[in-house]
C-alpha cells in the first residue's frame, strides 16, 4: 500500500524546470561506458558527458550508463549532444513513468521498471531504467546508484561470451531487457515459495496472520501485474516498430522477450488463482472450527442440563409426610434408580450424537 | 450516492430553450481574457464578450475563460461571434456532460470533468470544464464561479515560465487538461492516505464503522473511473484528430497527458483490489472474533456444567436411611472426596482444550 | 422474474400469418397523422391507412403513428402502400423483439423498447415501439393504446418550439429516440432515490425485507441493461449507416442520443457497484449482529455458570456431623464469605470482558 | 454432471474407420425424402440413398433426412452421390461437435445441437443435427429416431403454408435453425417456470433441497450457454459467407434466426443474474436463521440463568443458627420478596431485549 | 502449487551455453526415425544425426524423433544439417517454453505441452514436444525418454491405417497434434470421474477433505488451461500461416484440431462454473450444519433452563414455619402439581418449536 501511496505523492509536479523526482539520495552522478565490437572493448568510468564524444563516431557499440538523475548539468549537455526531445530528458527524471516505448527522429525512447526481491524487507523494491536506443549507441539511466540487474551482461561483454560483442546496440537493448523480465521470473519463484510456505499454515492450523499472508501475496501479484503488462505493450511495440534502429535479425531476440513477458503473466494468473482458492479454504475452515467448537458445546449442554434438572427435581423440599409428595424420596433403592436414569439419558444421549456423526 | 443522484435529476430536459442546467447559486458571469505570445501578455476582466473582438484579429494566442453560466445573452453573443453550432452551446450549457471531444468545422469542442478533493466534506466534488479550441484562441466555461485547478497554468503565462509563451493555442489546452489530470492524482493520493488510515483499523478492532470506510473508498474509486475512463477516450481522440488545429509538436504533449490517464486508471484497478482485500480481511476477522467469543463460552459451559450436575446430585433429599440411598453423605471424607472429583473433572477439560489448541 | 418470463412465453410462434403476439387488449387501431412543414401543420385522426395517401406526395414531413397492431388489414395495407417487406412487418407484429436498426431499399427500420416506471406497481412497465423511416415520412407503431412518452415532441411541433418544424423526418426520428432515452434517466433516477433508502434501511436495522429490496433493485438494473445495450448499438447502427435518408445534419444529433445511452450505461454500472457494496454491507452487519448476540449470551452464562455452581456446592446434604463435611456451613461468617467470593468472582468476569472490549 | 462427462467420454476415437460414436440404440436407419415446388411436393420413405437419385436432376427442392447413423454404408454411397470430403462424413459420425458451419467446394456443412426439455427426466436432452446444403438440395442427419422439432416445418411444406414452398434448399435451412432456435426459448420458459417456483420456495422456507435446485437451473444455464454461443457463431458465419448457396434473399431470414440467438443470449445472462442473487438470498436467509435462533437461545439463557442464581443461593444450607447465615430463609416475607426480585429481573431483561429490538 | 513452482525455478538461464534446462534423468539420447510414402515405410533407431542423411534427399516423408535433450552434440549436429536458427535450438533445449508456432526460412518451428494423467500420484505430468516441420521432413523432440501418446500415430504408418501414409509431412504435424489435443480429453474425462465423486461426497457427508479435493480440481483446471489456451493459438496460427508447408488440403485438418481446441476449451470453462457450485453449495453446507447443531443446543437449553429453574424454586431452605413461606411445600398434592406444572412448561415449547419448524 505504502509503496502505491509514494508513488502517487511524487508522479506529478509543475513542468518546466528539470530536477530529479523521486530520488532520495543525493549523490553524486556515475557515468560509465562501454564500447565494444567483435574484437575489442573499453570500460571506462567518465567524468563527464562531453568524456563520451570520442565514442561518437566509432563504429564499435557505445554503451552509456547514467547512475543518479541529480544533476541537471549532465542531463542538459547529454540533451545537446545527442539532440533529444526535452520531453524525454523530462520523463527520464520523473521516476514514475509507466513502461512504454516511444519513437523519436534518430533515436527510440525506452522506459521500464526494473523489479527486485529484497529478502530483508520481505518487499519488491522497483527502480526506474530508461534507455536512449541511438545507431550504435545506448544510454541507459538508473535513479539509484547501488547495483542494477546488469551484471550478467556486462560479464558477457568483457569475457566475450554469447552473442553480445557481434551484434549491435539493439542486440544490447534486448539483452537488458531480458535481463529484466528474468529478475520477474525470480520474484514469481519467490512468491512461489511463500504460496507453498502459507498453503502448509492453511492445513495446519490458519490464524488471522495467515489471512495478512495471503493478502501480503495477492498484493504483490498485482503490483507484479501493473508492471509486466506495460511491459508486454513495450516490447510488442518494438516488434511492431518500423523504425531502422531495430534490425530484422534483433527483431527475433525480441519476440522471445515478448513470449517470455506472456509467460510472466500467465504465471501470475495461476497465482492469482491459487491465492483465491486459499482465501476460501481459510474461510471455510474458520467456520468449520467454529461448527467443531458448537458441536462440544451442544453435546455438553444437551447431556448435562437434562441431568441437572433430574438431580434438581429430587433436591425439591416438599413435604414428605404427603404420601404423594416425592415418595421416591423414601424408597429404599430410590437413589439408585434415578443413577440408572440418568445413565440411561446419557446412553441416548450418546446414540443420538452417534447417528448425527457429531463424534 | 447522493451526487450520483443529483447528477441524473439534472441530466436532461427538453431541447431547445438556452438556460444553464445544474448551476444553482445565480451570480455573475466573469469573463476573463489571457492574450500572450512570447514578448508579451495582457490580462484583462471583460465586461462582454464583445469586448474580447480586438483580440481576435491578433496574432497571439487568445484564452477566454467565462465563469457561470447562466447568461443566455453572453452564450448567444458569443455564438455569434465564433459561428459555434447550437449543440455545442446546449452541451456547455448541461453542466452533466460525459467527457468527449468533438470536432468541427473551424473549432474542436472539448468537455472534461474536474475534480477537487473537498477535505471539510470527506468528498470529491466535480464542475465541468468546456473547452472552444479554434485557431489562435481558447474559450472555456467553468459552471461556477469559485476557483478552479488553472492557477498553475495562470501563473506560467504571467511569469513566462516553461514552454507555455513560445506555444500556440493547443499547448495551452493541452497545460488545462494536463492540470486537470493531475488534480485526480492528488485525490488518489488523498485515497492512498485514507486506505493506510482503514488498513490500521482494520488490524486493530474493525467495527461497522470499519466497514462503511471502506465502502466509502470504494465509492470514490468507483466515482474517479466514470470519469477518468472517458477522459481517457477524449486524450486518445484528440491525438488520433486530424484536425490542423492540433499542431505536430502538441501531439507529443497531448500523448504525455495520454499517459498520465493510463497511469491513473491502473492506480484505480491496483486501489479496488487493495480495496476488495480489505473487504475480505474485515468479513473474515468478523467470523474470527466469532469464534473466540464462542470459545469462551464452551469453555465456561464444558467446565461448569458438569460440576453443577455433580454437586446437583449431593443436594438431592433422599431418605439417607436406606443404606442404598446416597450413603456418601454420611461418609466422614465425603466432601473432600467430591471436591477431589471435580477437581479431576476440571483438570480432565483444561488437558481437552490445551490439545484443541483453544488457549 | 415473471416479467422475462412472460416475455420469453410470447416470444415465438410459427411464422407465416400476420397477427400480434403479446398485446392482450383487443382494443381499436389508432392511427393519427401529423403532417408538417416550417409554416405550417396538421394533426388528424384517419380512419384508414388509404387515409394517408394525400400526404405521402406533399414536401412536408409525415408522421404516421399507429396505436395498437391487431389488425391485420392495417398492416397489409401499410405494406402495400410504403412496399414494406414482410420480415418488417411481421417484426413489427412481434411486440418481443430486440431493439435494432436494420436497412432496406428505400427506407429504414428501427425498433425500440419504451420504458416507463409505474410508480403504484413499483415496476418498470416496457412497450416496444417500430418505426418506419422513409424520405419524408416516419411511422411509428406502439403496441398499447394508453399513452406513450412523445407527448413532449407533439407539444414542440404543434408550437412549432425548437427545431423541430425546420427538420425532416430523421429529426423527427431522433426526437422519438430521445425521448425515449431521457425516460431511462427518469427510471435511473427512481432506482436513485430507491438506493438512497435502502442505504438508510442498512444502516439503521437491516432486515431479510432489506435483502429483498436489494435484490429488486439489482433486478431493475439488470433489466434496464439488458435493454440500454441493444439501444446503443441501434444509435452506434444509425450514425454509421450511410443511408441518404439520414441527414449529415441529423447525424450530429443522433451522436448526442448515443452519448446518452453511454451516459445511462456508465450510471448503471456505477449503481451495480453501489448494489453490490450494499449486500456486503448486509450480509456483514448479519454476521456483526450475530457477534453482538454471541457476546450477550456468552457473558450471562460465563457470569453465572460459575456462580451457580457455588451456590450449588454449598446446597449438599453432607452430614456435617462429620468435621470435613461441609464446616463453612456451620460458620458464623460462612454465607457473607460466600456472597464476597461471588463478588469477587463477578468483579474478575467483569475485568476480562472489559479487556476483551467486548463492552 | 453427467452429461459433460458423457459427452467428453466419446469425444474423441482414432480417425479413420466409418462408424458411429455416442449412438446407444441401434436401429435401422431411416431415409425420408421431401421433394418440393411450389405447386407440387412429395413425400417418400426410401430404403436406399441410391433411390434419392432421380430427384438430384429435378428443379424442385429435395430434403433427404437420414436417421440413425449407424450404417456405413448409407454414408459410403452418399459420399459418392454428393461428392462429400470424409472429414465431413467423419463430423457427421462424430455426434459430439461443436455447432459450426463450413464452406466446401458445391455445399455447405453444418452442424447444430438440437435441445429438448424432457419433462419427466427433468433434463434437457441433445441431439446433434448436421445438415448439408447444396444447390436445390439439403441433406440432414439426426442420431436418434425418435421424433425431432422439425414437425412444424414438414407440416408447413405439405400444406403449402407461409413461403417454404416458393423458396429454395436455403430457406429450407434457415427454417430448420429457427426451430431448433425456438426449442431453446421453449427451454428457457421451462427454466424461467423453475427459477419461479424456487424463488417462492426461497421466501417460505429455504432448505438444503433449494440450494440444490438453484444450482440445477444455474447447471442448465451453463449448459444452454455452452450450445448457444457456438450457435450464434455458425448464423453469424452463415450470413458473412459469400457462397452462392445463400441467397440474398434468404440472408435476410439468417439475420431474423440470428436475432433471435442473441435474445437467446441476453435471456440466460438476465436468468444468471438472478440465480446469483438467489444464492446470495438463501446463503444469507440460513445465516438471518441462525441469528433468530441464537436470539431464542441468548434470551432463554439471560433470563433463567440469573434466576436459576438466586434461587440456588435459597438452596444453601447454612446454619441458620447463626443471626448472619441466610437470615432471609427466617423472614416472614422472604419467600414473597425472592419472587418479587425475580419478576423484576425478568422484567428488566424484557425491557433490554425490547431495547435491542430482537423481538 | 509445486508444479508451477518448479517449472519457473528453470524457467531461465543466462543464454548462451547449449544445455538442456529442466531435464532431470541423465540417459542417452534415442533418436528414431520414420521414412514412408503409400507404398514402403522403414523404422529405424540411429545412433547419430548424421545417420538421418541420406532420407533427405528421398521423395518419402521423414520423421525423425529426438528423445532426450541433454546431448549438445546431436543438436549441434542437427542444427547445421538443417541450417535451424540457434534461438530455435534453444528453446527446444528450454522445456519450459509458452507453446507457439514460429515460422523461419525453409521450416516451422513448433512447441507444444503433452499431459498425461498419472493415475498413481493423482496429477498431471506434462512434457514439452517441440517440432521442426520441413519439406517432407518433421523433427520432433522431447524431453523425456519414457513413452509419449504417439504410439497410435506409428501404429497407423506401419500398418498403413487411414490416409496418414498417403499425405505430407504436415498431415503428420496434424495427426501429433492431434494426439496432444486428444489426451487433452482423456485429462478432462478424469477430472469429470473427481467431480462426480466429490458431488457424492458434497451430498452425504462434506468434511474440510472435500474442500480439498474440490480445490485440486480446480488447481488442474487452471493448469489445464494455461496449457489449452496457448495451443489454441499455436493451432490458430498454423491455420492462418502462408507458408507453403502446410498444403492447403491439410489446413482442414488443423481446422479440424483447432475445433477440438475449442471443444476442450469449453468444457474446461463449463467444469469451473461447476466447482464454483460446487464450492457455494460445500460452503452453504457447513453454515445449514451450523444452523442444525445450534437448534438442538437452542430446544434444549429452552425446555430445561425453564424446568431446572421451578425445581431450584422449591429447593430453596425457606422456614416453612411462616405461612407465606412456599406453603406449596407442605400441600399435600404440591409435588404433583409442579409435576404437571412442568409437563405444561415441556408441551408449550414444543409447539413453540413446531410453529418455528425447527423439527
Amino acid at each position: 500500500m505504502t509503496k502505491l501511496f509514494t508513488k502517487l505523492h511524487m508522479a506529478h509536479k509543475p513542468a518546466g524546470a528539470l530536477s530529479c523526482e523521486g530520488s532520495q539520495n543525493h549523490k553524486e552522478v556515475k557515468i560509465t561506458v562501454f564500447d565494444y565490437h567483435e574484437k575489442e572493448f573499453i570500460e571506462e568510468l567518465v567524468p563527464t558527458v562531453e568524456a563520451c564524444a570520442p565514442f561518437r563516431d566509432k563504429a564499435s557499440v557505445t554503451w552509456i550508463n547514467i547512475d543518479g538523475l541529480h544533476s541537471a548539468d549532465v542531463l542538459e549537455s547529454l540533451s545537446k549532444a545527442y539532440q533529444l526531445h526535452h520531453l524525454v530528458i523530462e520523463d527520464v527524471l520523473n521516476v514514475n513513468e509507466r513502461p512504454k516505448m516511444e519513437s523519436f527522429d534518430g533515436y527510440l525512447y525506452i522506459t521500464a521498471r526494473m523489479l527486485t526481491y529484497n529478502n530483508a524487507k520481505e518487499a519488491i523494491e522497483e527502480e526506474q531504467v530508461s534507455m536512449i536506443l541511438g545507431e550504435r549507441f545506448l544510454i541507459t539511466f538508473q535513479a539509484e546508484k547501488e547495483g542494477d540487474v546488469f551484471d550478467v551482461i556486462r560479464d558477457r561483454i568483457r569475457n566475450n561470451r554469447g552473442r553480445i560483442r557481434k551484434m549491435g546496440a539493439d542486440y544490447l537493448t534486448y539483452s537488458l531487457l531480458d535481463a529484466i523480465v528474468d529478475h520477474y521470473f525470480l520474484i514469481l519463484e519467490k512468491l512461489g515459495e511463500k504460496i507453498v510456505a502459507v498453503e502448509e499454515e492453511l492445513t495446519a492450523s490458519p490464524t488471522p496472520e495467515t489471512l495478512k499472508a495471503i493478502n501480503k501475496i495477492k498484493h504483490h501479484l498485482v503490483f507484479l501485474r501493473k508492471s509486466i503488462w506495460p511491459l508486454r505493450e513495450l516490447v510488442s511495440a518494438v516488434i511492431k516498430t518500423e523504425s531502422p534502429l531495430i534490425s530484422e535479425s534483433a527483431q527475433v531476440y525480441f519476440k522471445d522477450v515478448y513470449d517470455h513477458t506472456i509467460q510472466t503473466i500467465d504465471t501470475i494468473e495461476a497465482f492469482r488463482d491459487t491465492v483465491t482458492g486459499m482465501l476460501d479454504i481459510y474461510l471455510s475452515s474458520v467456520s468449520y472450527r467454529l461448527n467443531e467448537i458448537m458441536k462440544v458445546l451442544t453435546m455438553i449442554a444437551t447431556i448435562f442440563m437434562p441431568l441437572t434438572f433430574i438431580v434438581g427435581i429430587y433436591g425439591m423440599n416438599f413435604n414428605t409426610a404427603s404420601p404423594l409428595n416425592m415418595p421416591e424420596l423414601n424408597w429404599p433403592f430410590g437413589y439408585v434408580l434415578v443413577l440408572g436414569m440418568m445413565v440411561i439419558v446419557f446412553a441416548g444421549m450418546m446414540i443420538f450424537f452417534r447417528r448425527k456423526k457429531w463424534f
